[in-house]
């Protein structure tokens, strides 16, 4: 009986106790204490089982489905590329309740990391509510804006997102790497008239550009450019993609876009690259919007939804507060046994 | 006179106060309200800046310089990249005292930028102190391990960290993206023998890889490979390159590295590069090695920098408290004007 791996493949992924720490789970070993010419002296199985016999008298025990589940190249990922998540148009926001949430998140984080966002309802109308939703199921990320950050009118505003202007879809934070992977925002004060909420799925947008405009996808996914915001600077891509092709993380900012640098044919490339990007991220039906009410709270994944707000008059009160997270507290929270 | 920029760039990187907030530095336009076929009028110039109308009529004015810096790609990225960073075999540690540090954290930051490490000595001997360090310049990233950590043997340890074994080079928490991008270890008590601590600059021995052996190179910067521990798990490359191919992230710990999945051919070239990569990570002379006393904090860029320490003994009461953070607080506290 032959298997398909390698003899030191085979060698360093025995899972027998002296190889594996039963409790951490971790390596002790490393690729140093490997013989590279180890080879296997014999192979004997059952229906559940291989048992391999190596040249330096090692023997490990495999069970033959985790062999056959790496026979090929993994595909889905880590669950944080769009191979591991529902890509929408127009989606149901996931939502629960204050009471439901804080009792245990799990279910409705399930659905923010396959959906990039969902919605906490009926929470405290008070200051400070959004660290204590952030703090139900994670850790908040602090930053130059503090810990919370108040969205309202300012007199000097230092960010146009404190203005009552429209904002276009956009994340957060593109000049910082790395990048708050989730954003809270908590309403306390709604707008007499306008400033609604909108969100985008960046990836579903960025399948789109990769199936109807190929070389633009390649643009995009292959030009680093560079955010910058006050003493901040990161120099990444507009659609970040992983070493097999897989869409991984949006960055997309009109404000914070720096010029970017080339030669002219490359710079008029990347312009029809970024205005058919922007055509389709803000193509009729791709945003699902609504209006926070006093003590609700959106939570969204940073790296793939793009977040806008319509303008807002009336007697523009409106104050959120928001805060930054990341997303392996959700899946800390999620794939808890 | 010609420009050698399309007139879309141009118009779009107008520095006017009406196309450029001036307080906040920010774009209010989006690429979608620029005229595609925008084109221009009329040019002229002086020794320092260049006047363009557009065929909207609008008008910019440029600063010669500021043009001629972006007629080429950019080589230089954001600082996070192999081009920002000194890379060394051996360095002298950057260091300070707590009192210096704390009256102006910049200098040593500088340090800590470019070589990847610094020291700051004589801080109080106090449990949490290392989160006081972490403040004095940044924030705290806490994780599922707490605002801080103990590093010193526990009786049922979750993490080969937490036993008197010695610890190979590595780099901490690849299971989790985003992978927090500065350690502190802060020595309460040091060991009566061994615990000394090493560090390793990993860019340096990723440049050498690509240097002597491109295959193995483009092997390990090519691949994703999963980390995992507990219930967190991350897929990224052990050397994670840019869109430009500049060396911008390690990934290294072989407690946590899982199998990698794939056919024998792609296993085999994979462990071919993984142990040159391994061979030059540990190559004689590429550590940097000290002995923490009581009170020293040691700091150092978790995406570049690996680290070890030897086994210890004696009553093998060492203790280390240990915090994460961020190197964008870095950026806010060292390019301040």
């Amino acid at each position: 009986m032959e298997l398909p791996f390698p003899p030191v493949w085979l060698r360093d992924n025995c899972p027998c106790p002296a190889c594996r720490d039963p409790h951490s789970g971790q390596k002790p070993h490393t690729v140093a204490d490997l013989d590279p010419d180890v080879t296997v002296r014999s192979v004997a199985g059952d229906e559940q089982t291989v048992a391999v016999t190596f040249s330096d008298g090692h023997r490990s025990v495999f069970d033959r489905n985790w062999l056959r589940a790496h026979e090929r190249a993994d595909d889905a990922g880590d669950g944080r590329t769009e191979r591991g998540k529902d890509l929408w148009d127009q989606v149901e926001p996931p939502e629960a309740g204050w009471a439901a949430f804080s009792r245990d998140p799990a279910p409705l984080l399930r659905a923010l990391w396959r959906t990039g966002f969902a919605l906490v309802r009926d929470t405290p109308v008070e200051e400070g509510t959004v660290l204590a939703v952030a703090r139900a199921f994670g850790h908040v990320r602090t930053t130059n804006y503090g810990e919370l950050f108040d969205v309202r009118i300012e007199p000097d505003p230092a960010n146009l997102a404190f203005t009552a202007r429209a904002i276009a879809p956009h994340t957060d934070n593109p000049y910082r790497d790395p990048v708050p992977t989730l954003q809270l925002l908590h309403c306390l004060r709604d707008a007499a008239a306008g400033g609604e909420s909108g969100l985008v799925d960046g990836f579903r947008a960025a399948v789109l550009l990769r199936e109807r405009h190929p070389g633009h996808f390649a643009v995009l996914s292959g030009t680093p450019v560079t955010f910058a915001w006050g003493r901040l600077r990161a120099q990444r891509p507009m659609i970040g993609v992983d070493e097999r092709g897989r869409i991984r993380e949006i960055r997309y900012n009109n404000r914070s876009l720096q010029a970017l640098a080339g030669p002219p044919e490359a710079l008029a490339a990347f312009y029809a690259a970024y205005r058919a990007f922007d055509d389709l991220l803000n193509r009729p039906g791709a945003m699902v919007t609504f209006k926070l009410a006093p003590g609700d709270c959106v939570i969204f994944d940073n790296t793939r939804v793009l977040h806008a707000r319509t303008a807002f008059g009336g007697r523009a009160e409106r104050h959120l507060q928001g805060c930054y997270a990341d997303l392996d507290a959700v899946q800390w929270v999620t794939s808890a046994p």
